[in-house]
């Protein structure tokens, strides 16, 4: 009844070309966290300093989050800043302040260790093999799953690819499927990773949307929601991965094993997250959402992908 | 109960990462009126050189292509030489040499003016504008369209204008209605070219699908068919344009107007065509294509795109 994850919380400084924001929520952590808590409980797992505001404890707090997992340890929150140019597909690294996050060490509660859905959130591999491990004992969850980043693949490749051995579901960008499995073939990509093992393989594509595949050649894609304009996608990738885990897990409530039909769903899920994680800076967009404004977005994907399946040319 | 194309017919020298070759037909009327031809009718205008090989006159000539337009003239059919890298969503021109399409004059037959559809393939926008004019006498075709290209936005920007103004559908690249409509939010430029006249705008986006725009904020998305690789994508395009008119034109026979559930589904057969375009060099892939196969492509589609739509989180 509850989604485990693991990764970065972090204070973020962001400039776009729409405005700007100093030290804001942000670390994949908090974005998954915040995203996947309007569908299931959600126990994070993560490390922040003594200079880590309450009011952001606060934001966790409001959707019943729970924080048994996450540290307080003396020392600096891990700080990123980036910016944005005219083109959001792509951002500069303006500096990163480790802090505490460079001695993390992830303990998972006994507790978390009941829960349907494990997710390790785009952080060092080893850190995440670390929390596969610990989630191995006790009730196994039902769903592993883990998300990445270009730098893992460039510095621990052997180290991510023994994580991807562990999991159910690797989600990943489309750009790093290519990096990983070293081919311009996206479905050789493809099945490069679903041979180390995981059923399923999420390609996220940012402003296109993102593709399903799974180990039996399975396929299923999804466009990505029409925006007017984009603020920030800083975050948008995990809260993408909040909507896709988060319908999974509320499934594993009432069904015993997700089948093809719920994958498809939460890739929908997925990109709803990821499209209102967009519309504001940092996490505002999507702590300002409610189910009805998820259902509703929901309905315009069928409007908007569906057309007539039974149609035979004359 | 037919299609007007007018544009280039070329020899066209390709170099990508999976071979070369040269001297073989090219130019957005031959991808089109190939693709196109699978669906209805195609009269074709254009220019062709005193040295235009018989075979190239044969491929059309199997798909019953009225070529009553098609002027043969002394000098030298246009030539086009381009190399993809590992990237083939981009290319560079190696050489361009227009030879008898310098002087191009497009002359409409008196015949060809009474088809359903027109298409202004990708050429200098005063051309599209003459063949429009020449289509508006007679019994005025029912859907007329145009593509373009970044060239004429750069150079002939006002006449290209002029040309949309005068049809009913824009067929354009995503980067182009960017750099058309000097904007970042692809919906404020779609909206940008729908406010000249155009009743419905296409947006290709390469290996990422198509968008479907109308002018009362309709909006419709199709992902592009997964392909194992991508031998050549020169004229997928403008046999993507094919499919996407010839299924309305094939749809106007039997109903005296189309509506958005027949531009949904044109929109499918367009990436249809311009995915078996991709599958082989230059026109092969589609001189080679069966009904069968398109129709089966067509079932692939709603097998990967559609989802439960009633459903409903409890």
């Amino acid at each position: 009844m509850a989604i485990t994850v693991v990764g970065s919380v972090a204070l973020d400084t962001i400039e776009t070309p729409f405005g700007s924001a100093e030290n804001i929520l942000g670390g994949a952590a908090s974005h998954f966290t915040l995203s996947a808590s309007l569908y299931d409980t959600v126990n994070l797992v993560a490390v922040v300093g003594a200079d880590f505001p309450e009011r952001y404890l606060n934001y966790f707090r409001e959707r019943n989050v729970d924080l048994r997992g996450l540290q307080t340890v003396p020392g600096s929150t891990f700080r990123w800043g980036g910016r944005y140019g005219l083109d959001m597909n792509s951002r500069d690294t303006l500096f990163t302040e480790l802090g505490v996050f460079a001695d993390f060490n992830p303990e998972v509660p006994e507790a978390y260790r009941q829960a349907e859905v494990v997710f390790a959130a785009n952080i060092l591999p080893q850190l995440q093999q670390n929390v596969l491990r610990q989630t191995e004992r006790g009730v196994p969850a039902r769903l592993r799953a883990l998300d990445t980043m270009n730098l893992w693949i460039e510095t621990t490749r052997d180290s991510l690819l023994e994580a991807m051995r562990q999991v159910d579901v690797v989600l990943i960008a489309e750009e790093e499927v290519r990096q990983l499995a070293e081919t311009t073939s996206l479905r050789a990509g493809a099945r490069f990773i679903l041979d180390l093992g995981p059923r399923l393989l999420v390609v996220k594509q940012g402003s296109y949307g993102a593709l399903l595949f799974d180990a039996n050649g399975r396929f299923f894609a999804a466009p990505a929601y029409p925006l007017e304009d984009v603020r920030d996608p800083t975050g948008a990738g995990d809260a993408f991965a909040g909507g896709f885990l988060g319908h999974l897990a509320r499934r594993l409530v009432s069904t015993s094993a997700v089948d093809w039909g719920d994958y498809t769903r939460a890739l929908i899920y997925g990109n709803i997250m990821g499209s209102f994680a967009c519309e504001q800076f940092g996490v505002e967009a999507i702590r300002a959402l409610s189910a009805d404004q998820i259902a509703a977005r929901y309905r315009e994907f069928v409007s908007f992908t569906h057309f007539d399946g039974d149609w035979r040319a004359e």
